[in-house]
C-alpha cells in the first residue's frame, strides 16, 4: 500500500494510472502536481487525485512514490525542482516514451542516477490526452518496460514493478538502448509517418476534398497523426538516433517498393505484400491472445 | 426491383453489395460467379446468393444487372468472358479502385466503352476479405463513386446510382482522373505505408520481439497491411502513375521531417504535427459527422 503517491503531470499517463492504482484500492492519498492549474483543479473535480501543488517540490514532499509523467523535455526541470524535496526512501519512476534521454536528464539535475529511481515506460496510450482522457482500465494488458540500471536499488524496483501490477499492466525489463530501438520501431516511427502522411495531403490544394473521400482504412492510419505535437516533438529530439536508423531503413524499404510499382514488377509487388501481411497478421493474433488472454 | 442480379466476385465488396440489397428487398434473385466454387457454394450456404455458375458467361445470362466485384487484374478477362452474353438492355458496373485501368480493360474487351457500362468505386471496407467477411451494412453512410463518360446512357448510370443507394451509400459522380489522384492520395498510398512499415520492421534481426512491444497505435496503424496482396498488387499496377505522384509527394514531406530530426529543429517539428494534428482533427470530426449523420 502507497501511503503517499504523486503525481507530477496529470495527463492521460498520470491520470489513468492514479485512476487504476485508487480502483484497486493501492495508494491511500494521490497528490498532482504540473503546469496547467485548470487541469489539476479538473483532475481534483474528476476524483482522479485528492489535491495539488503548483510547486513541483511541494508535492513530493511526504510522498512514498513519485511518479512523473509530463512529456521528455520537461523531464529535466522537474527532476531538478524535486531533487532536494524528497521523503528518505522515496522512489522515483518516469513514464517517458525515450529511456536514454530520461536518464540523460535525471544525470543532469540529480548528479548521476540515483539508486532509487527506476526508469519505466508503459506501452499504452491513446490518441487523445490530458486528464480528461485518462480512464482506469488503460493500462489493463498492456506491457510496461523498465530499464533499471546497475545501481538501481532492487526494493525501488519491486516498488515500481508492483505499482504497475496493480494498475493491470504485465512488466518486463530491458537494457536502455534496446528498448529506445524497439520503440522507435513499433511507436516514434508510425507517429512520423502518420504526421507526414496527413501533413502532404493537406498541403495539396484540393485537400479538403480528400479528405472527403477518405475511408475507414485512412481513418486508422491516421489516428495517431491526432497525437499531442509538444510530446511527440520532444519525443522525436530525444530518440533521435534511433528514430533516425529507422528512418533510414524505411526508406530502404519504400524505395524498393516504389521502384517496383515504376517497374510495374507484379512479383516484387505480390511477395513484399504478402509477407508483410504474414508478418501483420501474426502480430495482431498474438496480440489478441495477449490483450483478451486469461 | 432488380429481377435478376448478378454478382461475379462474391467477396467481402460483391457479397456485402448482395446481403445489403437482398435486406432492402431491392432484388428477386441473387446469381453469383467467380473463381473459387468452394467460396460460391459457401457463398449459397450463407444466403448471400441464390445459386452460382462458374462459367462467367452463363452467370450474367438474364440479369438485369451485373456488377463486377473481382480484383483489378482480372477485368479485363470477366468483360471478354460476358461481352456477347449480356441480356439486352442489362446494365454492368464494376467497383474497381482504379478507374482509368478499368476502362481500359472494358475498351479492350469490349471495343470500346459502351453506353451499358457505368464505372463505379465504392468507398468501403476492412482489412477483412472473402464472402466469409462481408456483411449488409458495410455501404451505410460511405461514399460510392461513379465515373461516367459522355456516352454513358442515362437510365444506366441511374440504375446503378439507385442500386447503391439502396444499399445505404451516398452516390457522388467524379472525373476519372480525379477519381484516380483522389485515391491515390487517401488509399493507395496509405496500404503501401503501412506494407512498407510492416516489410520492414518483419525483416529486422529482432522482429518477432519488436512485434511483441507494439501497442495500440501499432495495430490501428498497421491494419491495412492486413489486406488481400492480390488485390493490393492490381492496384499499385492499375493506378501506377497516380501512385508514384503521390509517393514523390510523401517523400517529400517525409524528407523534411527526417532534415529536422536530425538537425534537432524543434520548432519546424511542432509546426509539422501541429498542422498535421489540425487536419486529422478537422478530417475525423466531419467524417463522424457523416457517418452518424440523420
Amino acid at each position: 500500500m502507497i501511503e503517499r503517491l504523486c503525481i507530477i503531470g496529470v495527463g492521460l499517463i498520470g491520470g489513468s494510472l492514479a485512476r487504476a492504482l485508487r480502483a484497486a484500492g493501492a495508494c491511500r492519498e494521490v497528490v498532482g502536481s504540473g503546469r496547467n492549474e485548470e487541469s489539476l483543479y479538473r483532475a481534483v473535480e474528476l476524483g482522479v487525485i485528492d489535491r495539488y501543488e503548483l510547486d513541483f517540490g511541494s508535492a513530493v514532499e511526504g510522498a512514498d512514490v513519485v511518479v512523473v509523467a509530463v512529456p521528455l523535455g520537461a523531464m529535466e526541470g522537474v527532476f531538478r525542482a524535486i531533487g532536494g524535496r524528497l521523503a528518505p526512501g522515496a522512489v522515483v519512476t518516469d513514464v517517458g516514451s525515450a529511456k536514454a534521454s530520461v536518464l540523460e536528464a535525471a544525470r543532469a539535475a540529480f548528479g548521476g542516477i540515483p539508486p532509487w529511481f527506476v526508469p519505466g515506460h508503459p506501452i499504452a496510450g491513446t490518441e487523445r490526452s490530458g486528464v480528461e482522457a485518462s480512464f482506469p482500465g488503460l493500462f489493463e494488458g498492456r506491457r510496461v518496460i523498465l530499464t533499471p540500471l546497475a545501481q538501481t536499488d532492487r526494493a525501488a524496483l519491486e516498488c515500481v514493478r508492483e505499482l504497475w501490477e496493480r494498475s493491470g499492466a504485465q512488466v518486463v525489463e530491458m537494457a536502455v538502448a534496446h528498448h529506445d530501438e524497439v520503440l522507435a520501431a513499433t511507436s516514434h516511427l508510425p507517429h512520423l509517418l502518420a504526421y507526414a502522411l496527413v501533413d502532404a495531403l493537406a498541403r495539396m490544394d484540393e485537400s479538403e476534398e480528400i479528405f472527403r473521400y477518405a475511408a475507414g482504412g485512412f481513418r486508422d492510419f491516421t489516428r495517431i497523426a491526432s497525437s499531442d505535437p509538444t510530446m511527440w516533438r520532444d519525443i522525436s529530439l530525444a530518440n533521435r538516433d534511433a528514430i533516425l536508423v529507422m528512418l533510414e531503413r524505411f526508406g530502404e524499404v519504400l524505395g524498393h517498393l516504389t521502384r517496383a510499382v515504376r517497374e510495374r514488377d507484379a512479383d516484387e509487388l505480390m511477395k513484399v505484400f504478402s509477407r508483410a501481411k504474414a508478418a501483420r497478421d501474426r502480430y495482431a493474433s498474438k496480440d489478441g491472445a495477449t490483450r483478451n488472454g486469461p
